[in-house]
């Protein structure tokens, strides 16, 4: 393979030149960068043709799988950690607020109001019982009263109600709103691992390069309140297999939780949140 | 927005960690670089959900709106030159010898045997005639008997036998072989400057950027020889528009040349073509 520098170069160049007449600076921008960061991949690695077009017709494959319910590019996005980058970059949080992740397809706003206290299990579960509570602060320690946490989760069959015909849609999942002291509480089952859907291309790259699909045992959490910026969250199980090696890149060390065994049998955790003050 | 770059570093030693088991090291040595450099673009641009969000949308409707006879995602490789990137890089010719460029989507194979200084108009066009001849030779100097050249190139109207009807299936194309001397020789229209296709999110593209949509005029060679890496190539029009911003990014320097015209009304060109030894 004969490598000329300079006649790549100038390729770039002329293709970067192209672009000069873009009317959005920023589109220009976020092109530019695109097409050089994908030349220097393509030279670093020399592809060949054929891997060239592998990789043509594989994401030609993800577009084609993509439907409205079920989007295979953010499933990519999501196993290769560029959606976790995406939420890391944009999180208004300073240093100390609770840290951030990603939101996940099965957000659903407006869940059920719940009390503080409240069990959010609507249907039948085989799962040991797990209460969680906490405080929402501001960054200055003071507790924010009003606060709403929107909570979601999976059964212990690994589905969230909307991918499971048996569960009341409102199972494992509500709104509840913080006391005078900034508290919370609510009882739900421990969070078990589960796949992503690995019967698409994504899934056929996964299992080409040896991934395992599961995501950590997780709950997931919107905390908003008013003069706060809000966070997309998730509180980990310390027992969970795939910490390490979670698909979609969701954990932080911060919000890996241990879950303790009371004497009546549950188990209990404390998750206490910090928000930046808008500004 | 907070910038933890150390969290970003994690986040991409994490994701990079899954691919350990990847069973075809190329694989994952690929994975591995084309997802640095995704980190890389993202950060650089501090992409917001909202770009993100768009590029997931666009690299969709890419994927969807490829067909068999209509590869939009390839043509988006086209117009941002990393087509004509990985030829450059895959090209097995030495320096001196003609440099190759894209191939492009109107090749077929077994174009029909035409002898030295035949026509290769068979459906009548307006155009001006170009006579084209040349040597082959190796890159010692010695011309090379029994060569082959494939020709291609669309009528003055833009088109190619295969989007016309009107056209002879094998007009402006076909198979030369060169002589003892290395010579070959054909007659054909002068070529013009025609748009990719613009009619798909490609099109999208290069609107919202402020590209146009025009090849430079050419014309098409595959050359193949024995004992020689073969050249797919073109030949350019110096009076054509286009050869700063070609497209796809197919022109080289080496490759424009002067079409001169002669007493009796055609316009000839000189294209000697230099092949490397194998091996």
């Amino acid at each position: 393979m004969t490598v000329d520098t300079k006649a790549q170069e100038k390729l770039l160049a002329n293709v970067l030149a192209t672009f000069e007449h873009a009317p959005s600076p920023r589109l220009r921008e976020i092109i530019e960068a695109g097409i050089r960061h994908m030349f220097a991949f393509v030279e670093e690695v020399e592809l060949t043709q054929a891997e060239w077009m592998a990789g043509i017709q594989f994401l030609t494959a993800v577009g084609k799988f993509s439907t409205d319910a079920r989007q295979e590019m953010i499933l990519l996005s999501d196993v290769t950690g560029v959606s976790s980058l995406v939420e890391m970059l944009n999180y208004k949080g300073e240093a100390g607020a609770t840290e951030n992740t990603v939101l996940g397809p099965f957000y659903i706003p407006g869940g059920k109001p719940r009390q503080n206290g409240d069990s959010i299990i609507e249907t039948d579960d085989p799962g040991p019982r797990l209460r969680v509570s906490g405080h929402v602060r501001s960054q200055n320690g003071a507790p924010i009263k009003g606060a709403t946490l929107e909570i979601w989760e999976t059964a212990t069959n690994g589905f969230y109600p909307v991918q499971d015909d048996h569960q009341d849609p409102q199972n494992l999942r509500g709104t509840l709103t913080t006391d005078q002291n900034g508290y919370f509480e609510f009882l739900t089952v421990r969070p078990v691992p589960y796949p992503v859907p690995v019967d698409g291309p994504v899934g056929d790259f996964m299992r080409a390069t040896g991934r395992h699909p599961m995501r950590a045992a997780h709950i997931h959490f919107v905390v908003n309140a008013a003069g706060h910026y809000p966070v997309q969250t998730h509180v980990f199980d310390s027992e969970s297999d795939y910490l390490d090696s979670d698909a979609v890149f969701g954990v932080r060390d911060s919000l890996i939780l241990e879950f303790k065994e009371g004497s009546n049998g549950e188990l209990s955790t404390t998750f206490d949140i910090t928000l930046t003050p808008l500004g």
